[in-house]
């Protein structure tokens, strides 16, 4: 099934280094038979830790040698300039270059993207390429962009990302006509700020499923399949989310150490505790993808462990499979040539 | 301690309407002996009100007839031109003429901010008042501001919200310099848009305890006992963090119902739930404040029931007695002389 899709891997990004990247590659092997991985990075240092992991090269994983690392702190402009033999740039080249269909990298993210944005280029007619991952809601999951990689959206933009966003749902799960909501501070059309405003105009007049205003609750209770913002609040709102779930997470955790019946308590609670887990473990949804490029980018959180590192991997598979970046351009040209003629 | 405060209430505000206003009323009373509630609104259905809850108005509880309720979705400038006799408008007159020292309402938040402001006027140097609340933290809790009053704010709204937002918090906890942090997507000193990076030029030349940015997830985890930020991206932390929690908290409750062992074991962690409700029981954390007027108000959430309406009139109370918007006039003034000699 997976015979003709490679995959680059950025092998050094990441705030544990080349070991999670190639834990994750072994894994990943073994779910998608056929599929082949390049891990890019220094071929010493990942030749080791595939000793060290009991594997080796094969016809399946190979290694792809670069001799630099972007820093997780580095600015973009830097990585630009100053690291063009580095793990994330090579890994980006090997798309470029069609020898690979997609990248996925646990790197500093305005590296990648500006790295991405350079060397692959954006979709004919996007002007900003955006984040956009799946958050749990009661009921499912939804996507949500632009996580971080623009500030101070206009409402092109934010219609821009409701194109892109709507294109990817729809492909990846296979659903007709996803709805899109607007971030926004109330449900009523007084409310918000210009650019929402003026986006809520365009996205009406559109034939996008747009169905209103999403408050910030309404993320998480499923109101709408794609919910669209600018990239400062996205992340604002992304962080916070995750705050708010580890505070909740300790204080159980907290709760239950307490004393010898709650410890009891907590062990008979287990199943519970590990359903909530699965089900709200940020490693189940990492891997969110940069859309707007001609090119498939997956960044995974810097922090991720081999199980999420596996699942951003899977998330470029899936996208390739469902030929993401073609239906995102087909979808802008028609949105482009309608509203050229309207 | 109470003897000489009065606070007025706009009995018929909120998504619930007076009994919710009356009952918290009587439940405030008898935790503040001496203080004196004024209850705002239709006196014919606010003398029903009382009738039903079995008490009656006294030298403590009593009621100011005002004919007109603004509805939850006025516009604020509707509610200003044609609702001149409103519970909302006559409870913040009460306050003006120095009647009460403090006004609650769980009412429609514009339509409060903007009849507050044009009655009570703003303090000298106060371009935009904001609204501040509380949120728990994994170790105790942390102000935050703006969380809707003002979309759009420039650095230098940034920084009144912050001069504001840490005097509260001072007065508050009797705590003498909290620390200030930035609201922002990043830590570092390129991330973010303009005006945050502004605010944090200002910020940092200024006598406050200013510690930089703060992302999402630093609210809960408590890096700051004052984050700052822009009102759209306030409110929507805030609703989003309200939908996780919603969230996790309706996971776990179908969890433990899936089957007779989980229900066994839910019964046995319910200390723990109920811990866990109260830790993070939005009720708790009821009575948002209204800063940078002449004045307190102080805004419940619409949906409060009974007891978060009383924590409200707690908050207000508090204020009162921390005389706060002395203290924040004295503050500003401050701070406007040193930039003036600047």
């Amino acid at each position: 099934m997976n015979a003709d899709i490679t995959i680059s891997l950025d092998a050094m990004g990441g705030d544990h280094g080349p070991e999670v990247v190639v834990h994750a590659a072994l894994m990943t092997l073994k779910r998608h038979p056929g599929l082949k991985l390049i891990l890019v990075g220094d071929e010493t240092v990942l030749q080791q830790t595939l000793t060290k992991l009991n594997a080796d090269v094969s016809k399946f994983l190979t290694i792809h040698h670069a001799s630099q690392v972007v820093g997780m702190d580095e600015k973009p402009s830097s990585a630009l300039r100053t690291k063009k033999d580095s793990s994330m740039r090579v890994a980006i080249n090997l798309v470029k270059e069609g020898i690979a269909q997609a990248i996925v990298s646990a790197g500093n993210t305005g590296a990648l993207m500006a790295t991405a944005r350079f060397v692959l280029k954006t979709l004919p007619g996007v002007d900003r390429p955006a984040i956009c991952t799946t958050l749990p809601t009661v009921s499912g999951h939804t996507y949500v962009l632009d996580l971080g990689a623009n500030v101070d959206s206009s409402a092109e933009h934010l219609f821009e990302f409701a194109v892109m966003g709507a294109e990817l749902a729809s492909a990846v799960e296979d659903k007709k006509s996803p709805t899109v909501g607007l971030l926004n501070i109330g449900e009523e059309e007084v409310k918000g700020n210009e650019q929402v405003k003026d986006a809520a105009r365009l996205l009406a007049a559109s034939n996008l499923n747009y169905i209103g205003y999403v408050e910030g609750d309404g993320i998480y209770l499923g109101h709408a399949d794609v919910v669209v913002c600018d990239g400062f609040v996205g992340n604002v709102m992304l962080k916070s989310s995750e705050g708010v779930a580890k505070m909740i997470s300790q204080f159980i955790k907290k709760e239950f150490k307490r004393n010898i019946l709650t410890m009891l308590s907590g062990l008979i609670a287990l199943p519970i505790l590990r359903a909530f887990k699965k089900r709200f473990d940020p490693r189940e949804y990492n891997g969110a993808s940069l859309v707007g490029l001609q090119g498939i980018v997956i960044k995974s959180h810097g922090g991720a462990d081999a199980v999420a590192f596996s699942n951003a991997i899977n998330e470029a598979v899936l996208e390739i499979e469902k030929n993401v970046p073609a239906r995102i351009r087909q979808q802008l040209e028609n949105i482009l040539v309608k509203e050229r003629l309207v």
